[in-house]
């Protein structure tokens, strides 16, 4: 039995990264409905000394963060979701779909040669009832507030109830961003297009979130193209290593070899969203042969993958036959995988794309399951010279349009985005997607502000990030520093989503989203404060923030010293600052007393005298936290 | 003579970076006056195969990269204006201040337990003649083109004579970008304020370049901090090594012991403006106790820089005595060093700063050596919570007033600007600074757009120092990784410069520059037509970038590939596009006649024949370059 012992073999070769992110812990916190949902949160504590409350962040770690959880990869997660789904009654229970050779690249019946097949694997799956819709967006709009959409509510929150605290302070380019997130909110956004909750009736093991403009800004982690056996190891661990750093959803762009046993490891453990590209699998089944795809064999896989339990399916439906000429024209062609497939496609036979012309028949497979359109944008510039191009718009209006189709279904859909586009032409992008696609989520890769550099693309990609964010798009499609030049590897996934998560915060603190700023308020006294620690543990990689500290200030005494490295003590401008500080409080010295202090002349010997008297270091003690 | 003895052993220990960078050659381009003034470049040449034209670009390295130069750290860089600055008769040579045993923080008078002093010291420097002011500002007003001007000019024209092919494109927010930059256009820039060429008559060995808001935007690196002997050799090398990725001038923020030999081995050696901020070296000539400071003390050491050859000089005369008490109430005071060395002075004394009040005493100086104002913004926001407040813009006012006392001396300045700015606070900044200071440059660390990810905060600040320099502004300071954390190594000096490269490129696309497209277009054509080569070299960091790609594809036959490990050639959409584009041209179809084919369903079948005769593997040979 070749199959069992690779089994044994697999579980005991796939390691993942777990136990809580440094100097914070998991919390699991009750909707305030009442209902018994928990959504689990990150929760950082402070240094006692400081007074300072704990800091809690959205947590999108699943449980390997959790120190109480049994993590066992070949068994897969808890699903989390499994009761609310069936309590609906829209649902039937039927046999999977037989894995064939082909879906694993024409591995023989036995898969030798493969990565070892899930052991857990499920013989049944889920389906809508006949004639039954079970997305979330069909819900919302008969009125119905599903537990998924009160554990975004709830997710959402983080850190609301300190609002009271705050002025909102933002620009929001026309979004709808509420003070408070209740599931009547949610129900309202997934009703009216503006938001999506991918998951899959076959993905019970994820933990609900939203995508849209008026929520946090989420960013993706792409992973996948394991062709040999040895790489499903790293792939699961990718997956779990890239939602330990923030990724929001992770896209599985496997291609090759072993395509179905690889998904099928990465969804039973993922406890975010998972999107694909059912396209490069199509493509497999037909030998790599774009002209002899056809819709029968999309269709197989479309359904093949639903009922593993993908989330969302990127479909390149706006590359239509008429526009392929027009990309013909550009600098850089077609950038995208599977637009230059459906191009490819379009041109051989000279008709137009069975993806758009199927768009209704795709539609209906997706709303049995509910999965989200993720509609591809196969035309997005792939340099500087072809952003905002003819092609690309034409292929936006296309989305637009069949947006509109896919609500007709009460089906969920996202657009996809550019790409390659300098800073001026990002806005246009924006407000275009939004005039076109009715305000659906926005979900763009970067987009990159320069193409000379290659190596740091993460970053020239970063820039375009943070502005799209701010602009409205849902969700930031990470770039890894490799991009351009080979396959990331742990490490750059780990910048990569880092960068993402770092340019998303950008975002939501320009919007005015509430209560963004209590992170960055927390992390800055702690800086202030010389908080060492507190200032690590509230940054978004705690473990590179203290390993650069100790590059240079390595002594454990460095991190509570009152000064750092960059200036040393004399010339700390945070240690001065807080001496004046203490000097102002103790004359009782507020601002317009200094600026009428500054008019009259007398009074600028008297304060001489006091500073002379008070001491001339002025230094009065570690750095109070008065600040007022 | 422990003097000597230590000289030699500098010389032989201080080893820089030296070479040609990657896939490029030093050029020399005659300035078309024919004056003679020939200014260095560098052209990276393409693969012969290709028929490209080979690529110019701004070369910041002087005769590092040079392999005709001979570099001897201990002897000094080539005078390269040194007859320019004498021809114009309006300078003395004077004995030299004699090196005092406080410059170099408190060594003994023979220097022991210091750094090495450069051996090959000036014994005489130059000064204007009593009523003279030799400042680039002061010919410009009166008409005078100077070679630095030229030098400018032609400098700032790179790629411009392939204007013709570009449609200039971009949103330059009311900037005035010329097609081309004249020597009169450079002139006219200095003389209303608006761009400085910074280059201290004692520093002749720099290449003359211009900071403003019409010019490419610039970067600026900073290093110092070398307290031990050993340090000067990294000091010196950081500073080649920045210069080598880009730095358009480099500041040596030195504190503690040895500053004055250290900066002396640094402008001797650099071909770029070096900055300082001389209130550190006057604040360890009184001990490190701030409230010792005196105007005596701290003109004594703008004296001593002066004749060193510091091209500008940071400031804070902005931080008045009443505006103290604004920075008291903010969450992370005052971050800056220089401005909270003064506010402490102030406090101490209750007055008014002596920098303020003996602005003109400082102006006078500045114009008898050329040396710019860069007036220091000591108020700046340490975080998101103080941007854009009270504090920040109070001083903001005062700069503006102090520009425009400087300018009635005829001397040059720009504006140092924050610091910590959420992205939708970046643009006010930009525009109060127009506003106040008369469009003086805008000189700005960052911004920095959220306090939460030490460890990456050249990309939080990269992120807002792109958006900052579409906007206006003339030069970003760079950030590097270790920004809060810890001294950056050479390493971070790299990424530093590179990351705000990248971003000063990025506002130069948006801003429409002249020709700035030419180096992302050719690099999208190279990468598009799998000229692996072509594309590292035409990249800001040619090393990484072919380290990265030999990551995954180390043979050398993966550079002449057709494809890259991410695809993989089946899923390659650059080949597949190559493939579309030739199928297209073979028959004769443009975008027109696609779209009525469309609409034809007769002809659908046609071209489906044509394909089946053509081959269906379409692939026509090696990508072509017909990127019409």
């Amino acid at each position: 039995m070749a199959d069992i012992d690779s089994r044994i073999e697999a579980a005991d070769r796939i390691g993942v990264t777990t136990g809580p992110i440094r100097g914070s812990r998991k919390v699991h916190i009750a909707s305030p409905t009442g209902s018994g949902i928990r959504v689990a949160m990150r929760e950082i504590d402070l240094d006692p000394h400081s007074g300072e409350p704990s800091v809690r962040v959205y947590d999108t770690s699943g449980p390997y963060t959790d120190p109480n959880a049994n993590i066992d990869i070949a068994q897969g997660l808890p699903e989390l979701r499994a009761a609310w789904i069936r309590a609906r009654g829209d649902v039937e229970e039927v046999n999977q779909r037989e894995v064939r050779p082909e879906d694993n690249g024409q591995l023989g019946p036995d898969r030798s040669g493969g990565v070892p097949a899930f052991p857990n694997v499920r013989k049944t799956v889920l389906r809508a009832k006949p004639g039954a819709n079970v997305s979330q967006m069909h819900y919302a709009r008969r009125g119905i507030i599903t537990p998924e959409m009160e554990y975004v509510a709830t997710r959402e929150n983080l850190g609301r109830e300190r609002l009271a605290e705050y002025i909102r302070d933002g620009q929001d380019w026309g979004a709808s961003i509420p003070d408070y997130v209740t599931p009547e909110f949610v129900r309202d956004e997934v009703a009216r297009g503006r938001a999506i909750i991918p998951n899959n009736i076959n993905h019970p093991e994820s933990e609900p979130m939203a995508i849209g403009r008026n929520f946090l800004v989420k960013i993706n982690a792409n992973i996948g193209n394991s062709a040999v056996a040895s790489d499903v190891a790293s792939e699961v661990d990718k997956m779990v290593w890239s939602i330990r750093w923030g990724a929001d959803t992770v896209m599985d762009l496997s291609t090759g070899r072993n395509i179905h046993d690889t998904r099928e490891w990465i969804i039973r453990n993922s406890p975010v969203p998972i999107g694909t590209v059912p396209i490069y699998q199509a493509l497999e089944k037909v030998g790599g042969i774009a002209e002899e795809l056809t819709w029968e064999i999309f269709r197989d896989t479309l359904i093949e993958q639903a009922e593993q339990g993908v989330d969302y399916f990127t479909i390149h439906a706006g590359v239509r036959l008429p526009y392929v000429p027009l990309a013909a024209k550009r600098v850089t062609g077609i950038v995208s995988r599977g637009g230059s497939i459906m191009a490819k496609w379009c041109l051989a036979h000279h008709r137009e794309s069975f993806l758009y012309e199927r768009f209704d028949e795709i539609t209906e497979i997706m709303k049995a399951y509910d999965i989200a359109y993720s509609l591809g944008d196969g035309l997005r510039p792939g340099s500087i010279a072809d952003a905002n191009d003819e092609a690309q718009f034409a292929e936006l209006y296309t989305l637009g349009e069949l947006t509109k189709r896919a609500w007709d279904q009460d089906v969920q859909v996202m657009i996809e985005g550019p790409g390659h586009v300098p800073m001026h032409k990002i806005k246009e992008n924006m407000d275009k997607q939004l005039e076109a696609c009715g305000e659906a989520p926005f979900y763009t890769l970067g987009p990159l502000t320069t193409d000379i550099a290659p190596g740091y693309d993460h970053i020239t990609s970063g820039i375009g990030a943070a502005m799209i964010g701010w602009y409205g798009t849902a969700m930031l499609c990470y770039v890894t520093p490799k991009e351009h030049l080979g396959l990331p590897d742990r490490d750059d996934v780990k910048v990569g989503v880092v960068t993402y998560k770092l340019a998303a915060h950008a975002a939501d603190l320009a919007k005015g989203h509430p209560a963004a700023k209590v992170r960055d308020d927390a992390l800055s006294k702690a800086r202030f404060e010389f908080r060492w620690r507190d200032q690590f543990n509230l940054s978004l990689d705690p473990d590179t923030a203290e390993q650069y500290h100790d590059q240079t200030l390595p002594a454990e005494g460095a991190k509570s010293a009152h000064f750092c490295s960059m200036c040393g003590p004399k010339f700390c401008s945070m240690k001065i600052s807080q001496e004046v500080r203490e000097f102002a409080k103790l004359q009782n010295q507020d601002s317009a007393g200094f600026i009428a202090a500054e008019e009259a002349e007398k009074g600028m010997a008297k304060m001489s005298e006091v500073y002379e008297e008070t001491g001339r270091e002025l230094y009065m003690g570690a750095g109070g936290r008065e600040h007022d």
